[in-house]
C-alpha cells in the first residue's frame, strides 16, 4: 500500500529464511483485515509503500535450524502477532506484547497478502493444520488468525457470562465473529448493533436475537428499550469509532463490560462520567490470537462453529486491490485471498 | 455552597423522618471530600445552594415504622450512597445504582456536613459500630464512608494481586486509603505518585516502597525504570484530572489494569491506543462503599488497618468553610468535622 486507495500487487525479493528461528511458507490462503480498510482510507503516501496482510494460512517449505514445531509439507495457521511463546508475556497469554514478537509487515517483516511469507518465531507462532490444504474448512480456519480470535477477545474483555445478555456494536466480520464467541460463551440473549441487512441476518444465523438498526442516542435507547432499560451485561466494541464506542459505554449495563476490538480510531475514549458513575469495566485491545487457537481450533475442525461464513467473496492476488474496494465500499464483508 | 469558594453554615429546618424505613441521625463525626473540592472550584453561583457532606457516623434518634436492622441509641456509619440493599444491584455489590438509593444533598437528600441527617432506606444503608460514640477509632471507621472503601475499590479495579507491583497515582487521602488496600491485597511493591512529602511520607508508613515526584511523562519514565521498564500490573487512578489518567494508563504493564476513582474531570480517557495495544483494562468507578464495610470493618475494629490517619485536622461544624479552604489550599490532607 502506497496511500490511501493506493494497493499495488507487486514482485518483489522472495522471501527467504534469515534466523534460525524462521520458517518460511508459501502461502494457500490469505484475506483482507477491516483493521487494513483504515490506512485504505488516510493513509499518507509513502514511495517506500507498506506490505500488506496479516492473516494466513500456508504450507512450510523450509524451516531454520532451531525450528522443532512444524516441518516442510506442514499445513499451518499464523496469528497476526507472531510470538516466542516463551517469555512472561506469552505465559500468561498475551502473545500481542511477546518480548520477541512483531506484527505482520511492519519492521521489515513479510506481508501475508503474497505467495511468500518468512516466519520469524516460527516455533512460537504457527500452528499445525490436521488437514489438507485445500479443505473446505479453510475459510473457519483462516479466521483463527485474527477475526474470530478478536471477536473472541472482545466477548471475553466483556465479561459474556452464561445466561447473560450481550450487545455486539458493529456488523462487520469481527462484529459477527464476536456474535459467534458471545454465543459460544453463553450468552442467552444477543444484539447486534448494524444497518446492513445481509450482515445482520448472517448475525442472526450466528446466534443474535435482536437487532439495532439505530446509531447513536436512538441506539443507546432501543437497547434499553430491549433489556427492560437496563442494558447489556456485556458490550463488544467491533468497530474503533467515538461514536462506536461511545454507544458501547452507555448500553452496557452499571456493573458490565465493554470489550473493545475496534482499532481506536481516536485518542481518547468517550463517555469517561457515564463509564464511571456505571462503573462500566473497559477491557480489550488487540488480540492475542495465538492464545485462543488451541482452544478454538477443535470446534472449527468439528463444524460447530462456521466462522468462515463470513468471507462472501475469494479473489487471486492479483486482484487484491479490488478486494480493498469491495471491502471499502461494503460490497463485501470480508474477502479471501486465495494466491 | 452556593458555588465556587462560597461555603456557608446555616440553619435549617430540622432533619425528620418521612418515610417509613427512614432513620434519623444525630451525626457525631463528618469530614470533606476532596471530591467536595471540585465544586468548590468551579461551581457556578447558585441561590439555592447545595447541601454538603456526604461521609458521617451518627447516633440513630429515631427510626420509622419499618426500620428493622437500627435502633434509636444505635451507633452507625453511613455510606456516601443509600441504597435498599435489597434490589438486584445491591445484591451484586452496586449499591452505588440501586434503584431506590442515592446521594447525600442531592435531590432532596440531606447533607453530612450538619448536625442531624434522615437517612433513607436505613435498613439497607446504615451499619451498626460496636464501639462508644467518642472511640479513639472514630476517624478510621468514618473512613469507611467513603474514602478507605473508595480506595479498596481502586485496588480491586486495578486488580491488586499478591506478589505484585502496585502503582498509586495520587498522594491525596484516596491515594493514602490506595496504599493501604494495595497493601492489603497483597502488593509486593507499592509506588506512590506524589509531590507532596508530608503525604509521600505517610505513604511510605502505609507501605509504598517508592515515592515518584515525577509528572506527567517524567513519572511514566520514572516509573518504568523502578519496573525493569514493564510498568506496574495494577494502578491506582485517584485524582480524576487527565494527566494523572494518562500517566496511569501509560505506567500499566501491558495486560495490567487502571483501577479508577478519581472523580473524572474530563469528558474522555486519554491514551486509547497505548491501552489497546497494552491491553490495559480500565476499571472502578463510583465506589459502592456498601459493599465494602463488612469485610473491611473487623480489621478497623482490630486496628490493623488505620485509615484514620489520613485526618490532619478536627474542626467544629461552624469552621467547616475555613475545612474547605484548609483542603484546597493543601494545607490539610482531609479534615474531620465534629458537630
Amino acid at each position: 500500500m502506497y496511500g490511501a486507495g493506493d494497493v499495488r500487487v507487486e514482485e518483489v525479493p522472495d522471501a527467504s529464511i534469515s534466523e534460525p528461528t524462521d520458517a518460511l511458507l508459501r502461502v494457500t490462503r490469505a484475506c483482507i483485515c477491516g483493521s487494513d480498510l483504515w490506512p485504505y482510507k488516510t493513509m499518507e503516501p509513502d514511495p517506500d509503500g507498506a506490505r500488506m496482510g496479516h492473516e494466513f494460512i500456508g504450507v512450510v517449505e523450509d524451516v531454520g535450524s532451531a525450528v522443532e514445531s512444524v516441518a516442510p509439507g506442514d499445513l499451518v495457521v499464523a496469528p497476526f502477532v507472531f510470538s516466542d511463546g516463551t517469555c512472561d508475556f506469552c505465559g500468561e497469554g498475551l502473545h500481542t506484547s511477546c518480548r520477541n514478537g512483531g506484527i505482520w509487515g511492519r519492521n521489515g517483516a513479510d506481508g501475508g497478502q503474497a505467495e511468500a511469507v518468512c516466519v520469524p518465531q516460527a516455533d512460537g507462532t504457527l500452528v499445525k493444520l490436521p488437514v489438507a490444504e485445500d479443505d473446505a474448512l479453510m475459510p473457519s480456519l483462516l479466521t483463527l488468525s485474527d477475526v474470530f480470535a478478536t471477536g473472541h477477545h472482545a466477548a471475553l474483555g466483556a465479561r459474556v457470562e452464561p445466561g447473560k445478555t450481550a450487545a455486539v456494536v458493529g456488523d462487520g466480520a469481527v462484529g459477527l465473529c464476536g456474535v459467534i464467541a458471545a454465543r459460544r460463551l453463553g450468552a442467552e440473549r444477543i444484539l447486534i448493533l448494524g444497518r446492513h441487512p445481509d450482515r445482520t441476518d448472517l448475525a442472526r444465523e450466528f446466534g443474535a436475537t435482536d437487532v439495532v438498526a439505530e446509531r447513536g442516542p436512538e441506539a443507546t435507547e432501543r437497547v434499553r428499550e430491549l433489556t427492560g432499560g437496563e442494558g447489556a451485561h456485556s458490550v463488544l466494541e467491533c468497530v474503533g469509532l467515538e461514536q462506536a464506542f461511545e454507544t458501547a459505554v452507555r448500553i452496557a449495563r452499571p456493573g458490565g463490560a465493554v470489550g473493545r476490538v475496534g482499532v481506536p480510531q481516536l485518542d481518547s475514549l468517550p463517555a469517561a462520567g457515564v463509564s464511571f458513575v456505571n462503573n462500566v469495566t473497559v477491557s480489550g485491545g488487540i488480540a492475542p490470537a495465538r492464545a485462543y487457537i488451541d482452544e478454538l481450533l477443535p470446534e472449527v475442525l468439528e463444524g460447530a462453529l462456521q466462522p468462515g461464513r463470513v468471507f462472501d467473496s475469494e479473489i487471486p492476488l492479483a486482484e487484491v486491490p479490488g478486494g480493498y474496494r469491495a471491502m471499502d465500499e461494503r460490497e463485501s464483508i470480508k474477502v479471501m485471498v486465495k494466491p
